[in-house]
């Protein structure tokens, strides 16, 4: 299969391309694509990115921001962040993408174990996160042309507990290779509108 | 206690202001607000309605738009809307409020069934519906003072039926007061980071 990866040079982008680039091709997108330069936060940028790409077969979005801070701290300005990148990002990898993903291809979104399972100063990621896992079950009764669309749900990344351990006190965190294969699954399998948690 | 309601001119604001103005003080707002004219998609908007009602000890909103689309057709400017109105608008309500919101009061939010239970057309409205829910489980754990915030999620009202009934065939419709009673448990109760379910 032909296969976008939106956030490709991420910890989860790159653990997906390693466990997918066997079998398939992979064209590496991102702020710092190695193959298509995208940044999900813009309409006009991700239109761009499917010109350039043509058809494919699975579009993988392991991309997407959010601003971290108490609910005390978080404005709406500071709320825009996790709207304009994880959230709507996403989705509009989506709407934009339909018409470019083969009969029985798939999308696959990327949400996070805070909408589950609250972290401090994580309500607005949860928010996005929550956005996703909603749209994704919704979507999926009514994709065209047998396309299939899923969420991955991400724990801490073991490779990330440096950076981010603090903010998940107790939570047992997950090789990046485990959550790669929660996409490998949702790509090559045939399920549709779930949310693979790897908790 | 003294109540903003928002969407108080709705069908379940009305209904939530029936059952609760005996023991409450409601204030009734919304773009056709009988006490307060607020627009949710506006933050000036907001911030003038809370320098007009000043400190109170609960917000409800029960208002918030969304458009209804397949997910062929929606476009992400068609999504706008939820993301302005369902979504941002409520999750507004609460960042702006917070310091008009007196000790231990609440902030009550409305998702909806189709984020569990999708429908056509709902992709966009369980987008917002799932981000509130999920900023609602997140923000609880770190909210100021003991205030408290919750959701409910209605099903499709009786009082809708005509409507809206033929977008959700087999749905069993909830009378809109059965709705309102969730909203009175989260004001006058002791739960957090619930999304009561009215189905």
């Amino acid at each position: 299969m032909k296969i976008i990866v939106v956030g490709a040079s991420g910890t989860i982008g790159q653990a997906i391309t390693e466990v997918l680039e066997k079998d398939h091709e992979i064209i590496r997108a991102g702020r710092n694509g190695l193959d298509v330069i995208v940044d999900i936060t813009s309409v006009q940028s991700i239109k761009k990115m499917y010109e350039q790409t043509g058809k494919v077969d699975a579009v993988i979005s392991a991309a997407g921001g959010a601003h971290f801070a108490s609910v005390s701290e978080l404005t709406p300005e500071l709320n825009e962040i996790a709207i304009e990148s994880k959230l709507k990002g996403q989705i509009n990898l989506v709407l934009l993408g339909m018409d470019y993903v083969n009969d029985g291809g798939s999308f696959t979104l990327t949400t996070g174990i805070m909408m589950d399972d609250p972290i401090r100063q994580g309500a607005s990621a949860a928010m996005a996160n929550g956005g996703v896992k909603a749209f994704v079950k919704s979507a999926a009764i009514e994709m065209p042309r047998g396309i299939r669309i899923n969420s991955v749900s991400p724990n801490v990344l073991q490779e990330s507990l440096d950076k981010y351990g603090t903010f998940f006190p107790g939570f047992l965190p997950v090789p990046a290779k485990h959550v790669a294969f929660s996409f490998k699954k949702s790509v090559e399998g045939a399920q549709t509108g779930q949310n693979y948690e790897v908790y």
